[in-house]
């Protein structure tokens, strides 16, 4: 079997344009676009480049799209002072905070700061409980929301199949899993304290890996015909590895030898490939979903806030 | 292989005796004792016993224990009023609106309008994601705070163990899940949709069963030496059934011929002996251990608003 590619990327930029259509007409009609605020603290360059990305996708679907940056040593209550502006602010329909917050700031607290009708990331304790108790309404975090757009493009029914979550993330893998409860799919989660990993997640019919371990999932630990969600993203300059890796895969190698780096998934791609039904390519599977995922809340949230639906 | 009782008759009255203890304790050091206000809206006779062995056991311990009991025609607006005069309460420290609420009432609504730091049931949204996110200072529904404290006293060790729930409410079968997560076990929700269950069931080393249909669970359900625990509790008065089911345990018989009535548990008790290490039974399992989990909940959260803990 080979398997068919999960083309993140193309699916995002048809979600992206009809999002971007969407907007035109919320203007044309009803005299508003959706507003996004990305709060970051510091500049971790790595988080500096997400909120970049998001930004740059909301001005494009035409948002109004709003980035505070506050300086590395500003205070927690200067950070709950611009989550509650931001809350007031009847332009804005979306705030998200880039995570991680510096260290010393109660994250718990901050997440709770954010109105839970403007709680974009779902990140509020109270949005991840209206989640978790299934209940209407509740606005699921993005990375989850791309997966399960992923899986529903494979076209699998997902009731009653058995679903295998590797990893337990507050970010991925547990709004994840409670998605797939909502379709009536069979969920385990398993994590670093399972015990013998691969007999569990080759049971899975929908495998979603989400630990941060290059190449982990290898052919071993999947299930013949299984659909393939990798959500890793690992930075490498290994081209030895590499080039062993994508050794059948010259556009892999060319991207790398442009760039000076690549990425591995969490899934062994090569080997995945020989194995599932479907599989998302890193990069180009999950990322940029997420990207199109947060703009989908953001339109959520505007209309729900501004039309009452 | 005969399994051991986990006898949570026994158990909950431990639990009950050392809070009796405490409470004692905290009146003559801080001059206080917990308070537990159960809310209850008209009269259906199944919420009326509850409601009563709550009260009677929260008196008994030495709380302060109110009972409000609003008239089968009372508005949600006047539900929420008294929920806000207890939220605003000094003398109150847990607020219990016993379910189910009238089916016209907005149910979130009222689950959301109970305090954070008074919500003993853990059912306000907000508490529902500080589990499922497995922050600090959470409050675990009674029900899996008793299924947990049952299995921990098996002494069995969690990390890593294949735990699985059957049943996925809000009130049992999330909540466990979550908690069973929280100590490292590799956790599997199943439910009605689930494409045979026996084979999934059977994997479990720890099995929770929470569905509310009677000797649903039967031999082959269950793995060898597996720790069972059964939540079901369904009303029979089929004395044949009755009889044949536990045709070698006198007990239950005469149990049964005194009150004219039965339970049954979701699992079959008998095959269920012969098959796990540890099994509940029903009455006397996880029933009596919600009302001591009760009882540790409002102690808890009295500690925390009146002594900072």
């Amino acid at each position: 079997m080979t398997a068919q590619i999960l083309d993140g990327t193309r699916i995002s930029g048809e979600i992206r344009e009809k999002i971007g259509e969407e907007v035109a007409a919320l203007k044309a009609e009803h005299g508003f676009v959706p507003g996004l605020t990305v709060i970051q603290v510091g500049e971790v360059p790595e988080s500096s480049a997400y909120v970049k990305m998001k930004e740059k996708a909301a001005n494009k679907a035409g948002f109004l799209s709003r980035k505070i940056n506050l300086p590395v040593d500003a205070s927690e209550a200067e950070l709950l002072d611009e989550i509650h502006r931001q809350n007031e602010h009847p332009d804005i329909d979306g705030i998200l905070v880039q995570l991680p917050v510096p260290d010393e700031f109660d994250e718990n607290k901050i997440l709770s700061a954010v109105a839970i009708e403007k709680d974009v990331d779902g990140f509020n304790p109270y949005s991840v409980g209206m989640l978790s108790a299934s209940k209407d309404r509740f606005i699921a975090p993005a990375t989850p929301v791309g997966i399960m757009e992923l899986i529903r493009r494979t076209g699998i029914d997902m009731k009653g199949k058995e679903a295998v979550v590797l990893g337990r993330s507050n970010i991925v893998g547990k709004p994840t899993a409670a998605l797939l409860l909502k379709e009536h799919a069979t969920v385990t989660i398993c994590h670093s304290r399972t015990k013998d990993l691969p007999s569990v997640t080759s049971r899975a019919d929908i495998l979603v890996v989400a630990v941060g371990r290059e190449l982990m999932v290898t052919s071993e630990y999947i299930k013949e015909g299984a659909v393939v969600i990798d959500v890793g993203v690992n930075y490498t300059e290994d081209e030895k590895k590499f080039k062993e890796v994508y050794l059948d895969f010259p556009d892999f190698i060319e991207k790398l030898e442009k760039k000076g780096y690549g990425y591995f998934g969490d899934v062994h791609y090569p080997q995945a490939l020989k194995k599932a039904s479907w599989i998302t390519p890193v990069p180009g599977g999950v990322g940029p979903m997420t990207i199109a995922s947060l703009l989908m809340n953001t339109v959520t949230l505007a209309r729900r806030r501004r039309l009452g639906e």
